[in-house]
């Protein structure tokens, strides 16, 4: 039996997470589900984000169920830090991944781009780059003051995200994959890239490859984004590209997300890319599909595929069948698209 | 009489920027133009792709109307290194100005954005963050591999950069100014940005203000890029914020820019942000409409507000008189434009 995490977090976190987890009751019956109270509340309490001897039992589980976390009553950053980026690091889930779908039922704000025609898959590297936090501040808030940033990223680190990503192409109809950098600026780290990119694609004779630059690849996710099938790109140039891609497909509605450590040797992390969302927080009126959308790719994660399938089937009839613009009650979705499964 | 270097470059560049030159010659008759044949010719001819020699007369010049450069024969990177890269560092062009309008005439792949609602300047910092080339590689294509890129950031060259966006923002109808950065994660960078910010924002109290996370950024300006008025970002995330911006409104084809040092102490290069276009070069059909923006922003760049004006307008009509989709012709197009100033 699947154990997983509940990490509901804060304001729509809560309520969209219940029913993400009443979704996989009805597909996995009898799978444990412990909750941990973490996010906003927590840290106000305790002033602590996360406890080591919380993060240890988090570690126990099969995979972390997550809402939201946020509040204006944190500075901004501590629990980003924290919790999700603290989670990513430490259980090593060096895939993050966002699939983005322009689905029936929900409408592009590009002129002319139906339903069906985007369908890609963004892999971002999760645990390297610029986001490791290394560099400093020197003569802070003086006219001398200097501030660095350093981007790391090892050839190990690099070609297992590629490599994860290429075997994701080759499993799908199109089998294309578009490696996304800026090679021609950021030399070193884009000619490692490159460098490895080139000597995983050997592996897959029959993914077709691609190379975008950062800039370029922006523009076509506007002008032209039925063209990507599977991207990869680095954990920043990952951030930026799927908000995008969200933007394109309609906005953070049906975006969900995975933070994955694809060997399993730590839980991996699914949430809805969007936030706390504290402006309608406790008013039922949340949409819970990309929460649902993540649990799908949770149970995909820990092989359930059948399951996966039939959970994003389900959010895909129910987003279908709405009349368009019409509120929706975070419960009743929940309710409906469980009573299908 | 102002002394102008034109390298007009590789492809469609030379082109574009006999009509960007004829336009000049119209509103500023007796203005002195030299050329300099740069770009991949040059390079394949020499092996040099700026020597010192080139660049000390470039320095005598109080403006440099540049094409565009890139061909197939030479390795990518070589020639934004080595002349545009090289040009903004050395000649200390610190403001990377793009403007950002969805002219009459001109469509914009969001459903339902008209004409004149979006209107935008976005001014990059060009010398300083990811594109100083800091860092390294080890252990080059070996299981062991590592690679660094750095990010350095000065509180004297974000600073300097911020005050230009604010004054800018000032002389604007909307006097809005957002600073975007990823201040979350990018702590030290980030953090310097935002200090220096809020200390500049003090000296600007009719400007308004607001931060954004490059991500949320990216999302915006595809969902409500209507939002901006002035935005101020490092390079790196500049260089992918204008090329989105571009895509909202309608693609590059009018998409200028200016590689400036507001002292005019060294020369300022402005150039369309579109490149050499190999595969439609010599046929007399590239619009040359981005490169004479360019030169309004030249002309304004030297103080010739009037004739920058002028042109800039001449440019919005002529668009706006077109049919649209027909084709044109390059060198009509210029004659069209110069004749009506
Ligand atoms: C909250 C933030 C640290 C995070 C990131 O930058 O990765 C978020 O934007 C995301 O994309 O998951
Ligand atoms: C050609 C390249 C080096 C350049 C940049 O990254 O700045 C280009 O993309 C630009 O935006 O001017």
């Amino acid at each position: 039996m699947a154990r997983i995490a509940v990490v509901a977090g804060d304001g729509i976190g809560t309520e969209v997470t219940a029913q993400a987890q009443k979704v996989i009751e009805a597909v996995l019956p009898g799978t444990e589900f412990n909750d941990y109270d973490l996010g906003a509340r927590f840290y106000n309490r305790t002033k602590e984000v996360l406890p080591q001897a919380i993060q240890d039992e988090l570690a126990r589980h099969d995979a972390i169920l997550l809402g939201a976390i946020g509040d204006p009553s944190v500075p901004p950053g501590v629990l980003e830090r924290g919790l999700l980026l603290k989670l990513r690091f430490d259980f090593d889930q060096y895939v993050n991944l966002r699939p983005s779908k322009l689905w029936p039922g929900t409408t592009s704000p590009l002129a002319g781009v139906k339903p069906g025609e985007i369908d890609m898959v963004v892999v971002r590297e999760g645990v390297e780059g610029l986001y490791v936090g290394a560099g400093g501040v020197l003569h802070k808030d003086t006219p001398a003051e200097i501030a660095t940033e350093e981007s790391l990223n090892t050839r190990f680190g690099v070609e297992r995200v590629i490599r994860d990503a290429f075997a994701r192409a080759q499993r799908r109809d199109r089998q294309h994959l578009t490696l996304v950098h800026k090679t021609n600026v950021l030399t070193k780290a884009g000619g490692l890239w490159a460098r490895a990119f080139a000597a995983v694609a050997a592996e897959f004779p029959e993914v077709t490859t691609e190379y975008q630059h950062i800039d370029a690849a922006s523009m076509f996710m506007v002008s032209n984004p039925q063209r990507y099938d599977v991207v990869v790109t680095d954990n920043l140039f990952g951030d930026i590209l799927t908000d995008i891609a969200a933007a394109v497909t309609g906005g953070i509605g049906m975006a969900a997300s995975g933070s994955v450590n694809p060997e399993r040797k730590y839980p991996s992390t699914f949430e809805p890319v969007h936030g706390s969302a504290p402006d309608i927080a406790g008013q039922g009126i949340a949409d819970p599909a990309a929460a649902i959308l993540s649990a799908s790719l949770l149970l995909e994660h820990l092989g359930h595929h059948d399951e996966a399938r039939r959970v994003s089937e389900a959010v895909a009839a129910d987003v279908a069948s709405r009349t368009p613009g019409a509120p929706q009650r975070t419960a009743e979705v929940g309710d409906r698209i469980a009573a299908a499964l």
